[in-house]
């Protein structure tokens, strides 16, 4: 067996683990305490099962194990992927006793756990997340859900797996692009959060681009600690845990405003913060420090020119947007963040006109 | 102000009260502290709504009121109904802060209130149930959700309201043949929980049929308390709360196979009390007294002609089986049930063979 690192997201009776390591899925990890008796049904993508359904469906074992495959893409993240799901585990006769094992990115564990979460009114699922992205964010936690054309993520629940199993060897197939994305979230949990991790993410961001192992672990398992200690404070994001979404509020408007999987989440986020930082005023050396590692990570430093006046109406669907006033999470320095809803409203005009396409 | 009475669902922090009066949407009960701060949706049928819809905006006064008027029936029960209500909250920009009011029966509260626990991942909502199935059951307990053609209540969530308001007034308008089915529901909770009110229902049927005010508030809040008392044990149905199923896995089995809305939820569950009791061989005096008070509330005590075979096939696929057994409510006595898997099969299929049209 593969060395291995262990977390755990503390929830009271709703706790599990997280487990980290290279090759879990290929040393035959043991997932069988974390399944139900009943059938198993696999969800993943056209992408993601050729690779490493088989494995999964391997660890399973003596179970009765079925597999769907979902089109990939952000713009498949819809209620009707969900009731593909559903559909599935009716056609195979799943029972409150099944397990929904998601196979894949953030989309992938996104439809299957919201599935899982309503099928039956709730069955067991474990997240076994392929790209960067879902490794160091959308895996843990618990939110699960799907677009509408009103908003990114409008239909969802909270609803926590049974496991997190990330297995740092699948993102040796993951394109360049989306590693990219994926490395947006993790320089997003150093600004908010640690600002020792930024500054090892300065120095060690070549190494993590040409994937070098130790560096992915240690990086993956440093944004699980701290989004699990995030959520374990405040599951349900009435307070500290709207944190995580810091750069989302502007990140969700670029992505609803070119339409969802024209620019990859992590993209629109990596913008989303540098706009966030400006409109918190972070300090200029600060700032400029984050547009460089964002840069270094392959990531766009300018939004796409969709229009000032059309992200600001995305904004103002926002889920964080209450009773019509704007919900940022800004930085006081880096490592450090807070929610508010009093900004300058003129400044963040400043701001979104840089979406107008015209540089300042 | 009408008299009202207090009935609590304790549930920690998701604790919420049923208030049962006549005339409370009339008397203008104040709702105000159970709203959140933002829009209401109030979500209705196109019987209810010309009924009542004026009273309980006027009740929600200063907020910004909508309205949704749902088709009316079982069949209407699905993800496309529940859709419709989540594109209803985007169109009138419904933020967290929003509140849904479902105005109607068990139809409309199942889908308001799963529309409610799954937009922006949970907004308030109020179920007020205007017949009396949803009064003494549907609406009380979070159970939400939505059939699919694979079976019944396949699609939902456990997601608590935050106020039950119970409104005996609007049982004045409700058909005879829906009051009946409602009475199914109250019949069972003397039949499992409490043999002295199914002793009080005996004697008190004619009176309630007459829809006589006090009677239905005894009867009302009677189901209620025992509703909330077993719900507070046992949230989300892993033991107890099972017991509130009695009649249910035969009486889903006989709504799935006729389609839904052919035969009303309250009838199918009727018929199957009646088979649960032989099943769990009820003494006979008892399971007289039991088809008695099922026929003297209008009610079925036979079963439609739907075959055998087809009943126990869509029992399969009910909820309640795990693994492939079936799991019954079966009565040791009245006023005295539990939950089990042993069964005799030939018993079983003696009393399916009673749904294939032939009287033994």
């Amino acid at each position: 067996m593969a060395d291995l690192q262990l977390l755990k997201v503390d929830l009271g009776d709703r706790s599990y683990p997280i487990v980290i390591g290279r090759g879990l899925l290929h040393s035959g990890f043991d997932i069988l305490p974390y399944l139900s008796h009943g059938d198993c049904l696999i969800v993943s993508n056209e992408t993601v099962a050729p690779l490493y359904l088989e494995r999964v469906a391997a660890l399973a074992k003596d179970r009765n194990v079925h597999s769907l495959e979902l089109p990939d893409g952000e713009s498949f993240k819809t209620l009707e992927a969900v009731q593909t799901v559903i559909d599935e585990l009716v056609r195979i006769g799943a029972r409150r006793d099944a397990t929904v094992i998601a196979l894949g990115g953030g989309v992938v564990g996104d439809i299957a756990g919201f599935a899982a979460s309503c099928y039956m009114r709730g069955i067991s699922y474990i997240q076994v997340p392929t790209t960067l992205l879902a490794q160091v964010d959308s895996s843990v936690g618990g939110k699960t859900g799907v677009n509408h054309t009103g908003g990114k993520n409008l239909i969802g629940a909270f609803y926590q797996p049974q496991l997190v199993l990330i297995d740092t060897d699948t993102l040796s197939t993951l394109p360049e692009r989306e590693f990219s994305a994926g490395m947006a979230e993790v320089i997003k949990h150093g600004a908010i959060a640690d600002a020792e991790f930024f500054g090892w993410l300065e120095k060690n961001m070549q190494q993590l681009l040409k994937r070098n192992v130790d560096s992915l672990v240690t990086a993956i398992h440093r944004c699980c600690e701290i989004k699990a200690l995030v959520v374990a404070e405040d599951e349900r994001e009435t307070g500290r845990r709207a944190l995580l979404n810091f750069g989302h509020t502007f990140g969700h408007a670029i992505e609803n405003s070119l339409g969802y999987g024209e620019w990859l989440h992590g993209e629109a986020v990596a913008v989303g913060m540098l706009m966030a930082a400006k409109l918190g005023g972070l300090k200029k050396a600060d700032q400029d420090r984050l547009k460089q590692l964002i840069e270094a990570a392959g990531l766009p430093g300018e939004p796409p020119p969709i229009g000032a006046e059309r992200m600001r109406q995305a904004m103002q669907l926002d889920k964080k947007a209450s009773s019509g006033t704007l919900k940022f999470v800004l930085l006081r320095a880096l490592g450090d963040a807070f929610t508010t809803t009093e900004y300058s409203d003129s400044l963040l005009s400043e701001i979104l006109q840089s979406a107008d396409g015209k540089r300042d």
